[in-house]
């Protein structure tokens, strides 16, 4: 048998190599794989939009048992550059991608929690890394503005006045659109730089009779988190139709809250969460 | 708890729908599945070539107990378009896919068998898809020339002489290169079109200590396969070198056997496949 | 001064080889050249949509003096191979392109002609070539569905009662979707298949006063136009608002008429067109 | 006849409106063009790298009459944004591309100039703009390493010990890798930044005899320039072989200068520059 735990070991004594690796595919030196195990390091711009939604409507993207849905909801768009020992900063196409993503809030156990219905990215090793985390992510097409501080109209400064926007589209759909007016403000940390947030860690196969599995309420550890400043402001966000993704059952009710930011922090694995039947 | 086991079934007589899906993302419909459950049906053009490869590299890519490398080798370029119940095909971005994939050939119980060590395609479908079949999908880059059955330069038709060429590249780096020349003769059918083929189902999880867990040596179901002429020649096939993928150590030795065709089949599910520890 | 007229010659007598190419960029060889002279082959699968447009709109878009608008247009879903002298089909990323384009039917001297108003590609040796012939190519992405002939659910077989489907997005944003429903007739030739197209070849400049130049209609000389079966059907056309690409200026008007073919023909050069001031 | 010229005029008195733009495509608003005409407005980060390159192999690249290769060279790496009025800040799939592109040093009437032989980019908008000012742009993926200024292993912070990587592929060939150590001085303006820069504008036509025209020497004129701290370090530089694009004969001899900022400015045109023929 395939001796995948052994991922990170030089090549055993055997009479051959054994096949290793965290994830597939597995090479005789594991460098093929995907993934490699966390540590997973990040740093990018994060750009932070809380919304009102109808509770209704969040309450059924909700797993049963996780919460109350309260109405509230935070969409991320994010510019991320990831590595694990540092190599993918000298490959960068192996650590930069872009992202969006859509939490919930819901009251659990008298707390506020979050629940992440949708999520986008643009590289595979995102995707695995984060099916890994119960983040529910497909491939999607992500832009969003970069403020350079400097004083000229191509520039974006982060400062009062300064307008910015953020675009996400799927299978060639567009699914996303924000504009965000800076205000001057010192942003919050919203969504999940604030609040605990869980994902369903899927386990479905199609071994015997196809099944969905049962999914695992989970929520990943962050160690080493570090921020600039968050600079506030306010947006427009509305979500577009599409046969498929739908984004637009939770679609903003009035005007978002902004908060811009460079974060950076580490993903070192992940915990269960209990949820009741 | 999420029922994703409805995956199909009408929103439920619960006070509230209860999130749906095969895979994630679960949604009240299930509409915003990545993936559904099979039957999936594919249709496409499948470039098949056989190549000798060195067999002690060869056994260093095979689960422990699968069986002995014979040094025969087949590589798949496919251009796909694969649908559920046929509404793919009225919006070919959730149909069409180009795929490249490696097979090597080994003794199993006195038959031969398959076993994938790569393989690369450019939709997030089909890479889920894949995991959940055993394949080790990758994103990357495929073109492969088509052929149309005209008299012109441009038309690379499928008759003597007609020469096509087939390239993939992942993350940037170009790591295939194929040259194909058709010569008249009837094409064979070649690697995973006639001989049994397995792969690895992972299961890593980051829950607790990352662990690559155990993979489940399977087999995919394969029904209602048709296909049309097969067009036999020569090629010339490189695997060129990357820090990550290590294609190059399954090099050819020495020129391949082409054959080409267009293919269609349904996978239904998949079996597990015994292998000593 | 660049020797670029000597685009194809051997390096010169001279002390030192000359910059070749006719186009950007130049170097000693010319091998880097975006494009070489025509003759440029093409084959391909070209799906033809004809419908009624309202005339006044139609009309909007016409150069002053070209002719007056029928009513009529073409839409034309292309899935391309091009080629100078072969050596692209052996390294396909260079031979292939999709593109989508709009042509206008107006009569011009009593006799009806095509001008081209939107046309998409996602190469950038497509766009440099259309630019020379007068097509106002921007980048797109385009999807069609590719009929394989095999009695199969995703093989979409060019017969009766079989649908296809084809999209077009720029920028992120979808801006034409089309369903096909093939209904066994033969198809007619359609569009710039059937009818004299025109475009105009544009002179912009930002030396000294930024100024568009005076644009000179045009026509490309094609020869050895070589075709399959046209297969007849129906479809449903729709193009998609945009703040930048104004399509849906053009709505269809009702179904379209459709007709799908492999075609191949070759691209010698142009001819200039007259038009009154 | 199109009356481009008033491209950005209201839609003027006549029956009908005339189709307006400074480039293709024409519409009656003028709001499909792909380029309006300057001034274009620019911001993002430039990472600029200087290197010898051998003075034989430059010069085989200058137009005649341009100057005589010094044997130095810079290539610059670009992650820009750029704007009209504004509103592709709020669209940014509009607004942002990735640059890469090599000049080379020649003394021309006593005094150092630039010359481009090779650009590449990412978007149709930044192709069209460059070609009007003489640079030679096709397509390419660009990749660069983005500094954050977090303590943090995956923020690349600009301060001694950094290393940061960049990388250019053209139709799925890998043709640059660069790896750049900063080490705490302050960095030189080079390149473009520093010296006066020329482009050849041309104008080939296949109207009539195929002709590549006669390439016009410019330079753009650019106004409104700023920059933020410029960061210096080395780099190892690598340019690799392609059968197309000859950026291999410009390969660095030794260790390139490195030197990264922010900067933003304005091109509002361009002027002529003399050549003897």
């Amino acid at each position: 048998m395939i001796s995948a735990r052994n991922h990170r070991a030089p090549i055993n004594e055997r009479s051959r190599p054994v096949p290793q690796g965290f994830t597939p595919p597995y090479s005789p030196t594991g460098r093929s794989s995907l993934v490699p195990p966390p540590p997973w390091h990040y740093a990018g711009q994060i750009l932070s939009l809380a919304f009102a939604v109808d509770k209704a409507a969040a309450e059924n993207f909700l797993p049963t048992g996780f919460g109350t849905a309260t109405g509230r909801a935070v969409a991320h768009c994010c510019e991320w550059q990831s590595t694990t020992d540092g190599w993918e900063l000298l490959d960068p196409a192996y650590a930069q991608y872009r992202e969006f993503f859509i939490l919930l809030e819901a009251m659990r156990d008298g707390q506020p929690a979050l629940y992440c219905p949708f999520i986008y990215v643009d590289q595979d090793i995102s995707m695995a890394r984060g099916w890994l985390q119960g983040w529910p992510k497909k491939l999607g097409s992500v832009w969003m503005t970069r403020p350079y501080d400097l004083d000229h109209i191509a520039a974006a400064p982060r400062r009062a006045g300064t307008r910015l926007g953020a675009t996400l589209a799927v299978k060639d759909r567009r699914l996303m659109e924000a504009r965000i007016t800076l205000d001057g403000s010192e942003g919050a940390r919203l969504g999940f730089l604030a609040t605990p947030t869980f994902g369903l860690i899927a386990s479905p196969t199609i071994v015997g009779q196809p099944d969905p599995g049962k999914p695992q309420l989970a929520r990943a550890l962050v160690e080493n988190f570090t921020a600039g400043t968050f600079h506030g402001g306010t947006a427009e966000l509305t979500f577009l139709a599409s046969p498929r993704d739908e984004l637009a059952d939770l679609a903003p009710q009035g005007p978002a809250v902004a908060s811009l930011a460079n974060v950076a922090f580490s993903i070192t694995g992940a915990v269960k969460a209990d949820m009741p039947e």
